[in-house]
């Protein structure tokens, strides 16, 4: 193949027969270009193909780049955010540039620090599972908003669902089929700022909060594995060996749920004629045929549109006090869940 | 907030009380620098917390940055080829940045101008639907892997599965348990480039072939309508319309089973009791529980192995003969698919 050379504004210049300060200078509509010089250097322009570097233009300011972490690639949640987001930025010049982190943290350290020397103009984290002071840090050198998790910061903006009532309408919905015995599994947490923070926490608190709001505290059961479809497996299993089964379990996302269903299937059991079951997050599986899982819409789309507003606020105004954005989640309900019958009452 | 500004070299040349030309040479290694000087630098470097902007360094020539374009964010087996990509550039310093298209030439046009904007030193272009002309035009600015796109260029390397045989394989495995009536969903297709090099194209190519060397060339049935959820509920309507209606279908993509799946059920039918369903892709959701849906394995991990490899490699060196690396997809036997019995042939 030919090694082809990019294209350098020494090429336009030479192309053009003017200096590279000129081809500067039209570059930036800046005055002292003639009309003709314009043309010229324009004409040379769409001959060669040139396209000027973002590290040229970032050194002299912005790059037109916003960088989106993602904590894993897998999550159908997300899209709806990156749609909102895209939108958002559609005709405003930014492009929208992804990274995925792992939820973990020096993965995540290492990502963020990637696009921070990549010279974003701003960032946007997506459930972030860094520390408080790692995100202000982040926040310090670069715009910065933060989707899905909770807390209010001096340094970034948030935007997230409202988790605490998203988990209490899974409740009240399963309440008003005649479930009482509900249990939920929960993403186990022990740091207390994520205890306050993350979606999971919250959801968990919700779910107990709801619970006691039904007079069913006396039925609160909780198995805490992870947000991942093995832990929804294990967390259905040490629930299924309860001496009184649950009739209901709420699964802390949709992905924790498709364990839960396996886990179902295993014990020769299937939802909802033996036990009900719903997720959390709306994901685009859920809403298949063959799963239709009753789950939480999260708004995701109004997520991202929200995220891409404020941190184009932000980059324009560094000095703006932060915003704290919580939107409204919406119960879907499906076929997994249905009212309690003798059947299953009875187990 | 404080409106905390970026700290530049300006600011580490002063705190360390040396000038800048001094902090860059410490930064690169370069000679000149004696053993005091680093010392003092990089005290400064890490008491105000500098980052080198990728920008300055992109400048100077390497930005350590691949840029991924995806069609889009919803198909999970794209997340397989970036975690191979991932995998393959750990340790090498080099940062994925990943940006939508969305399987249109406008906006694909636009986001690889994007990513060549911003100086990646490669890209890696997922299932692209840009013209042949158009990806030879990005080859030749920037070093770039082809990814899920068959056809030879002189000026990118390409990596595929193939997709011939892997239509061949679902063939093979339905007319073994005795179907016959095999119908396929293919994504309709007219540009002739597009016909030898789209995935899609090629599947619908090995659906035909399979059927002949099977000696089923009279059931030959093809509905020709779009890769998503939509035509694969369209397709197999036109499908169960037929006077002698398939007992089998295969679908050229999960995601169109989806829609077959939610077609049967429409119908009162199911599968694989009333027909025999297969998908192509190897998706996450096809794997739940509920779904299990017999599909083809592309070996994503892989897929995005190699292009890193190769795109690496082509970072090296710019004038090595490009590269076509063609993987084997396996079938993945699942419950959507089983015997013909008397019940699904007599209809």
């Amino acid at each position: 193949m030919t090694a082809a050379r990019r294209v350098t504004i020494v090429d336009v210049a030479r192309h053009a027969g003017v200096s590279t300060t000129a081809v500067s200078k039209v570059m930036r509509n800046a005055y002292g270009a003639s009309p003709q010089m314009q043309e010229k250097v324009r004409a040379a322009i769409d001959e060669l193909g040139y396209r000027p570097s973002a590290a040229a233009r970032g050194l002299r300011g912005k790059t037109y780049t916003i960088g989106v972490m993602l904590p894993e690639l897998r999550n159908l949640f997300f899209a709806e955010i990156l749609d909102g987001v895209t939108e958002h930025l559609q005709g405003t010049g930014y492009q929208m540039l992804m990274a995925a982190g792992s939820n973990n943290r020096a993965t995540e350290e290492q990502v963020t620090d990637a696009l921070i020397d990549r010279s974003m103009d701003g960032v946007i984290l997506i459930a972030p599972v860094s520390s408080r002071r790692r995100l202000e840090t982040i926040a310090r050198t670069v715009p910065t908003v933060v989707v899905g998790r909770h807390g209010q910061s001096a340094h970034y903006d948030t935007v997230a669902d409202d988790d605490f009532t998203g988990a209490g309408l899974v409740v009240a919905h399963l309440a008003g089929l005649g479930h009482r015995r509900i249990a939920h599994i929960e993403h186990h947490e022990t740091d207390p700022v994520r205890l306050r923070e993350m979606p999971n926490a919250l959801r968990a608190d919700g779910y107990r909060h709801a619970m006691r709001a039904h007079g069913l505290e006396d039925h609160i059961d909780i198995a805490s594995t992870t947000y991942t479809q093995d832990g929804g497996h294990l967390g259905a299993r040490q629930l299924l060996a309860r001496p009184h089964r649950p009739t209901a379990i709420f699964a802390g996302a949709d992905i924790v749920a498709m364990g839960v269903l396996d886990a179902l299937t295993e014990a020769g059991l299937s939802a909802p004629a033996d036990i009900s079951v719903a997720g959390y997050d709306g994901t685009a599986f859920a809403a298949f045929g063959p799963i239709s899982l009753t789950t939480v819409d999260q708004a995701g789309h109004q997520m991202g549109g929200n995220a891409a507003r404020l941190l184009l606020d932000r980059i324009a105004d560094r000095t703006r006090p932060t915003a704290q954005v919580k939107l409204s989640p919406t119960l879907v309900p499906r076929r997994t869940t249905a009212a309690l019958t003798d059947r299953t009452a009875s187990r």
